[in-house]
């Protein structure tokens, strides 16, 4: 596999995987969150969790550890979006 | 592959790309989202676009079809926090 592709792969995932950072930035600047809906970042903590058990069945560190983080971003939204609502 | 593995993945895909699906029908409901954050869905978009190029370059049709469904949702959301911020 040419490492350029892997390097697009791995951008892609720092895009998604950090994509919560400026919401939770916000809210904590803001100290509202009453437009933000709950609902999303816990779907994102779900799937995370879900990417995870995938990652261990297929045995994909890459999928594990990049989803480990974002349910990490994901719970702390979910936290601040509750918080703030 | 045992196909429980693969729905998993499937559930995983699903929660992800659709997460962003409550924001828009929070802020259509609202018709405000001053306290949403317009470069989250643009790096879940920039992110989806990426991850559409690595599908082509990998030959991947799940990777891309499912991050196109998520581009044109994020373009979406993104859209919908900048009109209504």
């Amino acid at each position: 596999m040419d490492i350029r592709v892997d390097i697009i792969g791995y951008a892609a995932a720092c895009f998604t995987t950090f994509s919560l950072l400026p919401q939770i930035i916000r809210i904590r600047r803001l100290k509202e969150a009453k437009d933000v809906s709950p609902l999303m970042p816990l779907m994102v903590a779900a799937g995370s969790l879900l990417w995870i058990v995938y990652g261990f069945l297929i045995t994909s560190p890459p999928v594990i550890a990049s989803n480990a983080v974002a349910l990490v971003i994901a719970i702390v939204t979910t936290v601040f979006a509750l918080k703030y609502r």
